[in-house]
């Protein structure tokens, strides 16, 4: 078509950039982040961002290199979900509880420029720079340190110099013209898998993904203009979600706590006014435990959003009593967080017209922004029927979505094989079209040519009364291929014997579904928190043979 | 960086399609749109546009190719915005309003391949065809008929073959496969100007800008999911403000009405729990006019955003008492429709703090999703001072702006000059950034070296209580180089004086402000509805010389 032009005046690269800029200007003197007694406006928290982003050009940071952050949900690391990009550079937010040797291993990956460390957590990196390759170090060490909490440390680490937080923000100028992507496409971050399934893999976003999930975000957790936002999701896992662009796009306030325990985030919650926070589902167990036999109700509906097995009903019921709209999610890193999202509350209205439970519990339904959202024969590629009951893998495709992973095509071509995301994740679909999370495929259980979902056992497991954690895998078994078996961490000074377990799970499950070994004691965890069921399923193996 | 990879499971063009595709999926049976005793479901909606998609694809629509329509707002130009771009063709609503001359030229420069036409305007469509050379004529006239008012015609009128909306659904197949664009900046539709700076020009609308204004619309109405929207504004204006796509976004539910009278958008808000409309100013004034002694008060509040000079305080303040709550919106076609957009009750917030009123009527700041909105000097493309009186050109940039005029290159390079478009509008900015509209250049009159806004002479008129219309423009004078000369159309059965008027004037304008001349009588308007300034314009220098 003739007459049409393409320029600065009717495209730009979309980026999250544009949310900070557009806050300085358009809510300037509103509070953009809470931190104890530290405080920032849209403008100051802009001001900071721009300094910090030319220190890091001043530093020799161009376009492309890679700068990596060690630190808890600091207002650093929030900041430099900005200042790193607005360099030209991406950020990798590390989780700061990693071992050192993978650290280590994910340092060696990323061949950062500057690595950030939160002072509570420079041993670890120093143990972690120590095993490096001195061409596999980066220039730079930048410390944050809080004043109640400093560090003293040598002024360099040949070849590595070392810098601090605040003197990179005295160094850089105010009037840095930031770097925009020259292409939406170009990348913006990296996140590391927690690795459950495997080396943990470096998961790459590009602006126009975190852009559009940003936006998405406002969808997913029904967030109105200025929310006020707790941070209680680390901003290491798929860059908090997409949420610290969320905000900024909002111009809402950032809450961010030095201790995230229940107490806490209660606290907040009243003296803050807090609208919306997020994490893993353990926070809500937290939270739980934390209200006073008096506990005033909540000021207004406060939106949290779990992702991963709920707690057990009461503990739902007793927050939901005070005030808490409880949202389920599902997603993965792969997909910049939860792509998923679903108010319990609004499951339940599905609860009169139906009488299978699972309905009340579902993933959900691809939300604004998500192209497809299908669960597929992973051989066929066609879609399973939409009966609530055959089980397929958990597909989906839209721009919301990774880049591939840091330096491995093969990996990313596998996960992209077909032109869908395949997320190893077994779904049935409903009539409705909402999905359900059956398990992970390399978790799930088949005995005498059923399916079982371990996640559906666990979930039974954790409504006893004395059970903490729970876990179940497969254990060999020669009549019907595999039988379930039950991992259990009991709750502090409660004692209670495998054949009552047995008994409580044969009250809510199928005969085939009940675990038939139950085993006590911690559970492995990897630094992420999550269960590592391939330690358990080596331990189930050595038990078939005990049994037999 | 390598293992990055561009395939179908992270990357698909932007387009608002994918809206109505979700929402076929998601809304399933909530209602999509209701028209009279018609209702549609979103499943029902998408499939009646696969098929016509299907049917437009089986007359040989290519992509590409455009796809014409004259017609009020009606279901079936709801569905042609999917239901053309399904079919890869390009969509241009055209005002049923023009004259068949204006219709003939427009017609020509498109060269559509079929015409859909609302059967109350066929002759005029007849007539606009007649004019047309054989080249230029559509192979296809699609008749929307109203089982209502059915209308009779010859099944052809050669090169042009005619055919009926219903039969074109009949015959289309349901699993006919959409068209998506291949690249995100495809062309979608072309919507034309009213033409009030001169001949109407086509401005070309991308799949991505669409898309990302269609998402920007829910911020700037201040929507949330499952609106219902009371169709008031034209549809043919600027794709209605790409609110088709919007509504398909966020699920809820279209209310088309027959006629746009105040009473019957009244009783739609009432008896279909309307939340949001949109429209020209003077629906504000029919719907006052509407408003019984007794009028209940409204369900809930509802939104309502208007584009152009509010009416009269006294008409925002009834309505507000209603349960209105009135935005006041500022765009043009070339930006998708209105790209700022200010809720009056923010406004009032402005209010304590300064004592300038105009603060409280001011355009707004960029919304979300636009990239920069500033006031600049055009010669030098600086940014005027914000002291909220230095005088500049408004200009702005950002992904949801049109991708040129059609056929008009020398124009589009125009319009974008600098990387910037500009709408040769005049404007202020204010300390907090937020923008005022002055006056259009053209409009402007520079008296004894100072600049008067015709808009704030006009907007001190309306509030005189006879005046029902005003429009002012220059008149030449040899002292001061131009003075203001208003022309006034009074409400019916009024009497006042020329002398009264500028005596009401001089008691809200400064002196060099007050009109020097009144002159009453209709106001010349365009098929839009806008006054021709330049029809008045050269009457006023008319007057110059009757006066001397």
């Amino acid at each position: 078509m003739e007459g049409l032009v393409l320029c600065s005046a009717n495209y730009t690269p979309l980026t999250p950039l544009s949310f900070l800029e557009r806050a300085a200007f358009v809510y300037r003197k509103r509070v953009a982040l809470i931190h104890g007694n530290t405080s920032f406006s849209w403008e100051d928290l802009h001001g900071r961002c721009v300094k910090l982003s030319s220190a890091l050009f001043q530093l020799g940071v161009s376009p492309g290199d890679i700068v990596a952050a060690v630190a808890p949900n600091v207002p650093a690391l929030y900041e430099l979900h900005f200042s790193v990009p607005m360099a030209g550079a991406v950020l990798s937010a590390l989780n700061p509880r990693l071992d050192a040797a993978t650290l280590a291993l994910l340092l060696q990956q990323l061949e950062a420029k500057v690595i950030f460390v939160y002072s509570d957590f420079i041993e670890i990196v120093l143990e972690a720079l120590n095993v490096l390759q001195e061409k596999d170090k980066p220039h730079f060490l930048a410390l944050i340190n809080e004043s109640s909490n400093e560090k003293e440390l040598p002024v360099s680490l040949p070849p590595t110099k070392i810098l601090d937080y605040h003197t990179l923000l005295e160094m850089g100028q105010s009037n840095f013209k930031i770097v925009y992507p020259k292409n939406e496409f170009d990348p913006i971050s990296i996140s590391f898998t927690s690795g459950s399934t495997g080396k943990p893999k470096g998961v790459v976003y590009g602006h126009r993904a975190a852009y559009l999930n940003a936006i998405a975000d406002i969808f997913r957790y029904e967030m109105q203009n200025m929310p006020v936002f707790l941070w209680t999701v680390d901003m290491f896992r798929c860059n908090g979600w997409c949420l610290p662009w969320t905000v900024a796009a909002l111009g809402g306030t950032n809450i961010c706590l030095s201790k995230i325990s229940g107490k806490e985030i209660l606290d907040s919650i009243y003296l803050h006014n807090v609208t919306h926070f997020c994490g893993a589902p353990m926070i809500l167990t937290k939270i739980s435990d934390a209200i006073a036999t008096n506990q005033p109700l909540l000021p207004h509906q406060v939106n949290v959003t779990v992702a991963g097995v709920l707690p057990p009903p009461e503990i739902l019921t007793k927050l939901e009593e005070l005030g808490f709209n409880i949202n389920h999610a599902y997603g993965m890193s792969e997909a910049l967080g939860p792509m998923i999202s679903m108010s319990r509350k609004y499951q339940d209205d599905f609860s009169n017209s139906n009488e299978d439970v699972n309905m009340k519990i579902r993933e959900g339904i691809h939300s604004i922004m998500m192209e497809e959202v299908d669960v597929k024969d992973p051989e066929s590629m066609k879609s399973v029927p939409a009966d609530g009951k055959t089980t397929g893998e958990i597909m989906f495709r839209g721009n919301a979505m990774m880049l591939g992973y840091l330096k491995d095509t093969t990996k990313t071509e596998e996960a992209f094989e077909g032109g869908w995301y395949r997320t190893k994740d077994l779904g049935i679909k409903y009539p409705d079209g909402y999905i359900k999370l059956k398990d992970r495929a390399v978790d799930i259980i088949k005995s005498g040519g059923k399916i079982i979902s371990t996640l559906e056992i666990e979930a039974v497991l954790i409504r006893h009364p004395m059970v903490l954690e729970a876990a179940v895998v497969a254990t060999p078994d020669d009549v019907v291929g595999e039988t379930p078996c039950a991992f259990v961490k009991l709750k502090e000074g409660c004692f209670v014997t495998d054949e009552e377990i047995i008994k409580f799970c044969e009250d809510w499950l199928q005969d085939y579904m009940v675990p038939k070994a139950v085993i006590f004691g911690d559970l492995p965890l990897n630094s992420s928190g999550k269960i590592q069921k391939f330690i358990l399923r080596d331990k189930a193996k050595t038990l078939k043979w005990a049994l037999s």
